[in-house]
């Protein structure tokens, strides 16, 4: 038996976190084997290089950014996703590679021929491609208000300017359309209960039986 | 006009950094611009990320590994080699390539293909090929002596058991040999002056004319 892999993505603020837990906690109550990780991380290497690459302070070029973004989604996959996807177990993971697209290959890039084709001779590379992906959409104004009201410790994309995000939101909206088979795009404009039941039904009508 | 990029490649103990050194002071006495550089590192990030591979502790899976050797390269060909050798200079880098090659494919892979294709598709990536690759070829047990008279840190590498080094020693000579268009082999089981005239010669013919 082969598990499933769902992936969320989406810009900060769009509330993945809590869509990931609400996620988990309705499939644990299912019965379901859950693994909830993230990215960048998710393995202690990864996670070392999480470090390295949103808090570390180090100047790299772009196309070294998206290798060692690739780098720390390599260990993820080989050490964790992989071996529970065997097992049989749900995977719920909090961004995988469309985030790369989206920051690296929309945002920092812009959309350069040459970076998007990087990102995706590396995405074919890795050879995971996730079961169902659930991209939250939120206007940026309202995303920006949600962080405003969490506050903590900004990375380097919170901290960028507003140009960057509305590139990152154009981003997944391209990806959400261009794989239409594996992408869904949710309104993360409504209350967290209604987005999660919306989740839910997807999530369970994909384990009920093929696509 | 455009420099010329040549490597240095071999097991450790086989004195490249010698080498390195004893050609980038040959080519400034005849007046060369010369950029002399090492792998991993060479820019402020890549040594961060050679840190964090070499010395950091990290266990990443095998594939993690090579794509951060990667990172490390193309900062270091985006921001120092390629602008070094836009502008005309020869650039001298102890290590390159070929040394993911050996290290993670043939010594830590063991040849297996999967491996090889990942970093012939990386090498592919990087889209910086050596003019001049000089393969120095030690004896293990030589380099062994060798190694033990410096002294000094010991990195990863240098601790792994013998079967790991002669992978490694047989992986270079199977670079040198599926590359012999930019690849010289060299006995390195010579005095440093005698191999340094036999670098030289090599070198001063390349940039006399074309191949």
């Amino acid at each position: 038996m082969s598990g499933l892999f769902i992936t969320f993505e989406g810009g900060e603020g769009a509330g993945k976190s809590t869509q990931v837990a609400l996620l988990e906690a309705h499939l644990r109550a299912g019965g379901c084997d859950v693994v909830r990780t993230r990215e960048p991380g998710g393995t202690p290497g990864a996670e070392a290089l999480r470090d390295f690459l949103l808090f570390g302070g180090h100047d790299l070029s772009l196309r070294a950014e998206i290798l060692a973004h690739f780098a720390a989604r390599c260990d993820h996959v080989d050490r964790l996703i992989r071996p529970a996807l065997a097992r049989g177990a749900v995977v719920i993971c909090d961004r995988f590679a469309d985030s790369t697209m989206a920051y690296q290959g929309y945002g920092i890039g812009q959309g350069d021929p040459a970076t998007i084709g990087l990102i995706d001779a590396l995405t074919a590379q890795v050879g995971l491609v996730p079961d169902l992906t659930l991209v939250l959409a939120l206007d940026r104004a309202r995303a920006r208000q949600r962080l405003d009201a969490r506050g903590g410790r900004s990375d380097r994309y919170e901290a960028a300017d507003e140009a960057f995000h509305t590139r990152v939101a154009e981003g997944f909206e391209t990806i959400a359309r261009t794989h239409a088979g594996r992408c869904v795009r949710l309104s993360a404009d409504r209350p967290a209960e209604v987005i999660a039941r919306d989740v839910a039904q997807r999530v369970d009508a994909r384990l009920a039986g093929p696509a």
